[in-house]
């Protein structure tokens, strides 16, 4: 794949990442009775806010959302959707988890070649992958009052964290771009779906925390 | 009114909007029976706390409040006042909420001002307004372990968002800074004082939200 | 002291500052019973978290944290070593409550200097030193769903603010900066202590808070 396809592909599933998260972010606004509003702003903070994240800790501002008005545009759209046909959306519970694991591979590699690409070291670029993947959610869980959903043993920055070190480690080598991205990309995914179908859960505290 | 006078007015203005924004956190710092210094911490992120996330998203750091001990200066005797004399305080609800009104308009405004001065396109610099004037609130509510009240249906960042739209769309034509700051000023305030006076609410989502 | 032997006293100091305030998000982690993921999340916030706020602020992207390993390997090894010996962990209260102090007198003094360094005035930079002593232990509570415990009159904040304000006022002599640093240092410890062993306690608002 030439590398200017390679690009528009990468935008495209941005833009996909950022939709379905935002879809995420406005569900939880409909479910808490909260108004409209709350609906764009919890799909922007969600589909944006891990990537304002690593934009600020690494120095890459303004990040590309406010650069980019398709960025802002596509939160607006999933959190309309989201509102008005909320029953329908709530209904595809399935797809929206199956492109939510799509859009976590997908940030956590994206986050990563943009940290390295900024001059990260390994270990510090896998960390703002996994910040880029999982920030958006945090925070539409801290300003809808909840505890973040990843705290509680689902398994779901693992994936990213795994993917976030395929990338970095295969940056390394000699592959194309296009070949580190999609390794990192199915690490996660492939990790995060499989935690899903079996089950599989993060380990919790043993014994009584004296408190 | 010459461009140094109006400059002054501004900033004074400014210095009025953080003050009264300030008071606003400090009173969720007392209602929550919470010690004299998260009157000052509430205080502070409400007065400033937008204009931050505006700037470390801009590039625009240090914040224009770091640089300037007026700005720090104001949130405290805010929090101070708000701590000692809060019985009265508390009774003057109504002028609050006018002031906080005022706030709201001034912050969008020179928030949008700002962020097309850095150099953002007008969509992201509407954003960056909107950010400006409710994002200190939103950090005084999460801080203080409230839903943010913007999210429960009371019309308070349409008119934010409205009074920045104005703004951009104006500051495109010929007319002086002067002018594109009190249209969009007037705008926010208006539509947030018939908000509030003819009970106006943002949209709640219809039918039941299943879970 | 010569002046490199100091910089390795105070990377030293700062590691273990960081250790202690990661134990603390991890314990409550454990204590709120979410997974180990969270316990390295909650961890590395409350170590890293009030320097990244700082570095964001004054521009000093990337925070040092992201550009030296050893900053992010001693949260993960504190959040490993509380979530599998919590119970031991817990027990050592007093001992974590000592070395808090300890973590919270030392960042309030790095803080500072580091705003200063950066060009900020006395009284921001003094403000930035508090930020990075208790910026990670505010967001560790926000995102466990908690009220930040700095809020409940426990004077914590105080002696923060005490010890960088000595921090700005020395710097301004011909004193060294290790003599700066450890009059600042040993103002924020004293006060913390006392306070700790007295029980003395910030004023609470007097007077029923008229909702």
């Amino acid at each position: 794949m030439p590398e200017t396809e390679f690009a528009t592909t990468l935008v495209a599933l941005d833009l996909v990442g950022i939709f379905v998260f935002a879809v995420t972010g406005a569900l939880v606004a409909v479910r808490k009775n909260l108004d409209i509003f709350a609906a764009f702003v919890l799909g922007g903070v969600t589909g944006l806010g891990g990537g304002f994240i690593r934009d600020v800790l690494i120095g890459a501002t303004p990040p590309a959302a406010l650069t980019d008005w398709r960025y802002l545009l596509v939160p607006v759209a999933a959190g309309l959707l989201t509102f008005v046909f909320h029953p329908a959306v709530g209904r595809l519970e399935r797809v929206i988890t199956l492109f939510d694991a799509v859009g976590l591979s997908l940030f956590c590699v994206t986050g990563t070649l943009k940290a390295l690409d900024y001059g990260l070291d390994p270990v510090p670029a896998a960390l703002m992958g996994m910040v880029t993947a999982i920030g958006g959610g945090m925070m539409r869980d801290v300003l809808a009052g909840n505890v973040p959903v990843i705290f509680e043993g689902n398994l779901y920055a693992t994936p990213a964290i795994a993917g976030a070190a395929v990338a970095v480690l295969l940056d390394r080598t000699d592959l194309p771009v296009f070949a580190v991205a999609t390794a990192g990309f199915c690490t996660c995914l492939v990790w995060r779906l499989l935690a899903l179908v079996r089950g599989w859960s993060a380990p919790l505290p043993r014994g009584p925390a004296n408190v």
